[in-house]
Order: structure tokens, then sequence, then C-alpha cells
């Protein structure tokens, strides 16, 4: 394994490199700094219409960076020169659904009629948090993001319809207006928050007890604040249970050639 | 004809309904003043995953407020009980790119495979120049906006591709730093300029000659403003020939239950 520091300082296009020579297989939160990474889904044309009109219509869980042509892997827009068959450190493969098996690569396995679609994530939103000087809880504590299934229903398209995920970070009550300020900058990486301070208000019963990831420390004068979380679209995806479907393994995300004020608004 | 003062004045819903009643058949500028008006587009399923490809990778031009499932004629989001086959005051089928009537009414025509693209138009953002006390002259000159075919190639998709068109307002110096910030606010209505001042620069010969609408007066300290133009997306359709294609007549638009705060960023 590479050590972090040195990935850190490296180009996107070089840790792509790393990762298409299979150098690379770990997370890649940190590496690239100020490189924009993405969710990885792959469907079959038959289902690509269909979930193109889902992102479209859910722009805050789902927002699009860039969908290849039918048959291409190369993200031509945001990572020219990319490969996107060998360039995340691990996929996972699921059929009808269901989890079938976690692979290095996905070059005996594409077909001409898949569909990438690259989902901005939230890595862009947090460093514009911590470079307004709001710090983000789970990188304090070291673990994942705590992610809840909430009763905010995404607007359904064809097959793919289900409920809204969101991430929760604690932010002081100071610091509430600078957080939705800085995070709706970025409407491409989710942009503000969906909901304020009420957990119960959409659905969560034990802010204690997520429904993915780890639960944080809510501190004194804090608030609990909300995101629309890109786990939506796959837990949609996988509710649907299409015939076959490709994500990238969880934290093991695809880097673009953008950087993080390539995508922001005004 | 109704008098325009009184159309102001009404509600959408209810313009809505004198359209669908054949009451009004004029063009919609200024009807249901402050709700959002729409550019139509209607294609077969067949050609629906490109197009709607095509606005995702060119959303200055092609700024998508709804996309309807396949064979829905209601805009169910922006305008719940509409009905797009008879709410729009006049329709154009073009076949194969060429324009072959125009009709008040689409019930005898609509198939079960069309798919309806409604897409932001400019007088939102018009609105929003106007209240910042920036005139735009071709309304002060009771014509149309000059359009300008330009050397900026959109991101082709599928059968779709073709040169960007713009609009042109001339801007005072000082009011230029203004009207990009208020447009800058409407992403969903073609948002912020793509250009400012060298028309030459994204090969416009002829800034008396527009390639559509009027010319307008260019007055002495004041600058070419150039926004994304929705004619864009139906040049490209006409351009690609699909077999069946069909628009609002120009001018003509649909008339949603949003207001322009809605679509409006922070």
């Amino acid at each position: 394994m590479v050590a972090k520091e040195n990935l850190e300082k490296k180009t996107a296009k070089d840790i792509r490199n790393q990762i298409r020579l299979g150098k690379i297989r770990q997370p890649t939160s940190g590496m690239a700094k100020g490189a924009v990474q993405t969710n990885l889904v792959i469907l079959p044309k038959e289902q690509a219409f269909d979930f193109l009109l889902f992102c479209q219509r859910n722009p805050k869980p789902c927002p699009l960076l860039e969908v290849t042509d039918v048959g291409n892997w190369e993200p031509k827009r945001i990572a020219p020169g990319a490969d996107i068959r060998t360039d995340v450190p691990k996929y996972r493969i699921y059929k009808d659904g269901i989890l079938e098996q976690e692979v290095d690569n996905l070059v005996s396995i594409w077909r001409d009629d898949f569909v990438v679609f690259l989902l901005g994530c939230s890595f862009t939103f947090e460093n514009a948090l911590l470079n307004a000087g709001i710090p983000v809880r789970h990188i304090e504590q070291g673990c994942n993001v705590p992610m809840y299934v909430t009763n905010i229903q995404c607007e359904p398209a064809g097959i793919f319809q289900g409920p809204m995920v969101v991430s929760m970070r604690p932010i002081k009550r100071e610091k509430l207006v600078k957080a939705i300020q800085v995070t709706s900058r970025f409407p491409a990486v989710h942009g503000g928050p969906i909901h304020i301070g009420w957990p119960e208000l959409i659905g969560i019963e034990d802010i204690g007890k997520p429904s993915f990831g780890d639960p944080v420390q809510i501190r004194e004068g804090e608030i609990p604040v909300f995101w629309a979380c890109g786990v939506t679209p796959q837990a949609v995806a996988m509710k649907a249970k299409p015939p076959l479907m490709i994500t990238h393994a969880p934290g093991h995300m695809f880097i673009t050639d953008l950087v993080d004020e390539d995508i922001a608004s005004i």
C-alpha cells in the first residue's frame, strides 16, 4: 500500500494510472487533493433512460457530473484519457439487486450496451466546510459519515423509486448559516442541506443509530444538519433489482480531472 | 383576443384552462406574471434517451425543468393537473426535421411513446434583470430578442449535435457585474452569460444581423452580453432530423405553476 501523504500530492491522472496498473486498491479519500471524486453507477442501456430520468428528477441526491455514450468507457468530459473499466480501485457487481461479487476491473465483463453514470460525492463540499473553518465530525473521529434512510420519497422514474438517504454532520449553531452558504455553492455535489435540526421531521427515529456508516458525537450547542447522500441512487437501484448493475465499492471512488472550484456555482 | 393586462393578473392554471378551451391562441409573454414559462419539445421514446443526455451535457442552453414519464401528458411536478396536449396555445410538428404544420392541440396525434421535455426560457431572468433596474432593450423596442448561431459546439449526444445559439442583450458597462450576478441566480433558465463583449470571439460576424429574431440598438457605453438560448435544442433537434418532433410555436410557451423564486439558486 502506498503511503497516504504521497497520494495526496499526486495528480488525478497519476492516481488513475496507478489504479489501472493495480498499484492502488484502497479507498480514495484524500488522494489527489482538490480533485473532484465521484460515485459510479453502470447500467445497460435498457435501464439507462429511466435512471437518467431519475437523476434529472432528483438532482440533490443524484448530481450527475457525466454520463457516457452507450458502450463508451471514457468519461472524456471530466477525465479525458481515463478508462472506467480499470481506473476505479474496486467495483461491485449486482445481479437482480443482489451483490454478487467485488472485482478489480471490468475489462472481461464490459458490454457494448453499458452506460456509465458518474455522480458527485460529498468529499468536495466537506473540503468547502473545512476551508470555511467548520470541522467535520466523522473526519475528526476517523470514522464513516452517518447516513439515514428518511421518509422523504424521491421522485420516481420508471423502475426507480424509493426514499432519500441523507448524511448528517453536527454543526455549531453559530456556524449554521455559513455551513449552508458554502455547501450551497456546490449543487453538483449535493448542494445545500435538505433539512436542519429535527431528525423526526424527516423520519429519523434514533439519531444514534444510522442506517449506514457510523454514529458520531453531537456536542452541546451543535445542530444535526442533513444533506442528500449519494448512497440514494444505489439504494434505489438495488431496490429496483435491475438484471445487472455495477458500482464502485464504498469509498473506492473515481477521481476526475475537475477541481472543486470547477463545479462551484457563484 | 383577451386584453393583455387582464392576462397578466391571472394564475397560471387559469391561463392554461383558457388555452385548453381555445380562448387564448396568442404568444404568452407577460401572462400570469411571475409564473415560470417553458419551451416544449416532444420526442418519441426512441430518441428520448439521446435528447435527455444532450440536455444533461448542455445544461446552459437546455435547462430541463421537467421530463414526463413515457406516454404521460401531465407535467405533474411543475404544473399538476395540466395537459400538455391542450395547454399550449400553438404547436409545431416537424417530420424528418422539416416543419410540417402548426396545430392548436395534440389530442388526435398523441402517442403512448411520447416523452415531454419542458425547458426553462429566458422570461424568468429578464424579470430578474428588470427587477434589478437593468433595462432589456428588445422589450423596450417591442421586438424579438436577437439570437445568433455561434462557433461554440454543444457536447454531442447520440444523434444530437450542433452549435450553441445565444441571445444578446446590450448592458451598460456599470451594470455588467449586476447583470451577471442576477442571472447567475437562475441556472434553470440559462443562468449567467456565456460570453461578454467580443462577438467575433464566439463566431458572430455581424452583430447587426442576428440569425433569428430582430436586431436591437447597442448604445454608447453598452456592451453586448450573450446568454445560452433555448432555441439551441430545437435547432439541434431539427438538424438531427428525427422522424417526428413536436415543439411549441415561437413565443407560445407552456406556463407552469412555478414562480421565478422557486427556481432561484441562493
